[in-house]
């Protein structure tokens, strides 16, 4: 026998006594292995011979056609824009999108993980949602992209996101450059990558123009809570409770437009008394009146670089350490609500 | 042989010469083969006593307990509300849905019918979209439940729709009520029933309470245009064309929103001099200034109805001929903009 040539992973995952998606994983280096495993099938490669072209070739080989893209909530219109740019990107090459949604339930987002890999899809695109992926979930060995989320203990993961910690500094410092010196910030409380960081931003921005961080103003809405309606609650709370700002900073659009709608109910004027900022420049935002500054994310540049880095993971293409993670830049848009 | 007992459907294809899937649609009744197969098929069933229990068991042992669900726009909010409310009846039965997004693009429903089918799903729900069902894109035998479009030629298809005939009825007789006297439509221009349905509710009422019809009037965008950019211009150029009108049936809230910014802009107030209605009750009909008039849908009883009919489908229970159709009532809302 040609040691070299004919040696399949399925050999090599006997001959080291693993499972054939733990040989897979050493082969394309993806993390989900301990040091021992990684030797031991190394060593068996090594006195073999496999080479990574037949591993890309037999992965090729078994390609169903299709991504599972899981998404928090189709109808925040900034979710249903980025899935529709990614739906659209594989469509054109001939792939079909299975669309989960999993209203930010963690159980469900691994129920829709196990699904997928039982579908046989060819990767998975996984926008924001629970912190870690559920990796036991997944059987096989396929690629994984997030947005909006940093996997935790992941030094190798794929991920692509908006610069969440400069836009919520640029927001901060929307208002404060128009005057405003008691800012308050209304977020969501969760442990996510994209909240901390949207916290942290503000809190810095304070720092750096010499404001004081209020504890009072740091509205953090529980994640059920966290839509316009729990926005325009704790609006209205935070003026019945008498204590006083003169700036907004909500993370959200729906937030900054349930700020704005509680603003109004309590014959608040945006922007002359109150000035409020938004994040993520949806339809809302230009929409309402007064028109709501917000900070732009790249939707567009998001979508096409998830997918293409998935679509490059699919077809085993060499990723280079610098190309597995990609920041976007925002951008501050000034309208009526900060003037 | 027990004659009564033991043939199986593949037997019962092979003895009437057609495929597992025909033998399974004529024992199932879904309409999907000719008169002439019908016949062949029940004879050899007939001479064999194959029970319909049997099929039953022999249906229910292939589940994959996933369905998909055809949407033509999750960036459409009515969509998206129908779409989580149908996921969550599903999921809370241990079912994954796969959410595919056609974009109302004929060809890509036909590619997702076909992917779903070599998926396995146990069934599909398909919102709108084309008029015929690509039946021939589906190689097994899995039941298909329709909203708001009726399936051509199909008398004994499954579907649920809202009331659009009696909804764009009571949408002009809400305006006439308001002393509208020149009503216009703007609508889409497309063969749809539910478009149909909803330009001859609006004939029916203007000839009801006696008023002309006028064919300039009758503004059917383009399905590319038809949205609320679309009416916007259209209304612009119906002011240019110094058109008279006095009230504007838009047959959905994002075109109804596109009028209403048309008119503002040309400094026609709303509802002095124009009054205005939609259709749908979605988030934007009572966000805008004024507030909007229209026709809520009832949302949650389309998703039930819909869901729990494919589900009974899936458990292969007996349908009754008059509850393979449902058409719920809807309501209007009368808001600001036709006071």
């Amino acid at each position: 026998m040609d040691r070299k040539k004919s040696i399949s992973i399925k050999e090599i995952a006997k001959l080291s006594d693993v499972s054939v998606a733990t040989v897979s994983r050493v082969i394309n280096n993806n993390g989900r292995f301990s040091e021992e495993t990684r030797k031991r099938v190394q060593s068996i490669i090594d006195e073999y011979g496999y080479t990574a072209n037949m591993a890309a070739k037999s992965l090729r080989m078994s390609k169903s056609k299709t991504i599972g893209l899981i998404v928090p909530n189709i109808d925040n219109e900034w979710f249903s824009q980025l899935v529709l740019k990614i739906e659209k990107y594989f469509f054109d090459k001939n792939y079909s999108v299975f669309i989960c949604n999993t209203s930010q339930d963690e159980e469900k987002e691994v129920a829709y993980f196990k699904t997928l890999d039982s579908k046989m899809v060819d990767g998975i695109i996984c926008i924001s949602g629970i912190e870690e992926i559920p990796t036991n979930a997944i059987s096989r060995d396929i690629p994984i992209v997030c947005i909006d989320r940093k996997p935790k203990d992941h030094a190798d993961a794929y991920y692509v996101e908006s610069n969440h910690y400069s836009g919520s500094y640029l927001a901060t410092e929307e208002l404060i450059k128009k005057g405003c010196k008691r800012i308050a910030i209304v977020s969501r409380n969760k442990t996510l990558s994209v909240n901390k960081q949207r916290l942290e931003g503000y809190k810095q921005a304070l720092k750096d123009y010499g404001l004081k961080e209020y504890t009072e103003l740091q509205l953090l809405l529980e994640p059920s809570e966290a839509n316009y309606e729990g926005a325009r609650k704790i609006i209205n709370k935070l003026i019945k409770d008498g204590i006083v700002f003169d700036g907004v900073f909500a993370t959200n659009d729906w937030r900054a437009y349930g700020v704005m709608m509680g603003l109004a109910e309590n014959n608040i004027n945006v922007p002359d008394e109150v000035k409020v900022i938004g994040f993520d420049d949806i339809f809302i935002s230009h929409s309402c009146h007064p028109s709501m500054s917000t900070i732009r994310q790249d939707v567009a540049g998001l979508a096409y670089k998830a997918a293409s880095l998935l679509m490059d993971l699919i077809d085993n293409k060499e990723i280079q350490v610098d190309q597995r993670r990609f920041i976007l830049p925002v951008e501050v848009i000034s309208r009526d609500s900060t003037k």
